[in-house]
């Protein structure tokens, strides 16, 4: 099987788990990991509040991607906010994170949204570089702000 | 009638696109409207992408707050994401803004929301301000990113 980009399925949710506690420690954000597999499952297949996506390649789990829609008033439409894009470190180089940010793009324009956003760390150079690449726009006078309970 | 926050109905459309063209005009980005009042109400009304609050005083409009939900892999729930509040000039400084913010606050965390996001621009000096007397906090670090389709 060549690399596959698949809708998530209720039985990804251990899997897909891993692969984020693995992208909360190339963030160094192990603390912030509260999700649980449960969690996850719930999130996603119970209450829809975001969409995950699986990438394989010969059936092995290369990476995943995490999305939801936001909302802009200016356009009166609701956005995709790309929450994660990850790519396993051995996987990477080979342009699946290419072939899953164009899938995106896609996705995005097949349900009608005006815009994809998402966050990119101010450090993590090879990510702003490939977003660049993807014809993205940074744009740092926007501040992220954010209340915790 | 004292001020008021309430759930905003269909009918208030029209008045909220005004509002959001007095916010666009503030931040500089008239240009960026392409929402009118019919776009505004299919989406928040039809399609439930965002949800919207009108603020009144004496039954006048004295702004608006427009929220959605995003995601959080970390946490593993949807967050609150405010997408804008205003008050008009006019009203400012008589703590309308800081109400709606508490009102805000507290629809999240009875929404089981683990935290409440939103951008502001570096420029806007009276909003970071404001967000800080909030108890945010500013992540710089985080920089967004936007493909427009």
């Amino acid at each position: 099987m060549p690399f596959e980009i698949r809708a998530a399925v209720r039985g990804d949710a251990p899997l897909i788990m891993a692969l984020i506690n693995e992208l909360a420690e190339y963030e160094k954000m192990t603390d912030m990991v509260t999700a649980t597999a449960e969690t996850l499952e719930a999130s996603i297949f119970d209450r829809h509040e975001a969409e995950a996506l699986l990438l394989t390649l010969d059936g092995e789990a290369v990476g995943y991607a995490i999305y939801c829609f936001n909302f802009s008033t200016f356009k009166g439409r609701a956005g995709l906010y790309l929450e994660d894009i990850y790519v396993r470190p051995q996987y990477r180089g080979r342009g699946f994170g290419t072939k899953t940010f164009e899938y995106l793009k896609a996705e995005a324009q097949r349900r009608g949204c005006p815009r994809m956003e998402w966050v990119c760390l101010d450090w993590n150079s090879p990510s702003l570089e490939f977003y660049r690449g993807m014809g993205a726009e940074a744009l740092p006078q926007w501040v992220l702000h954010r209340i915790e309970f």
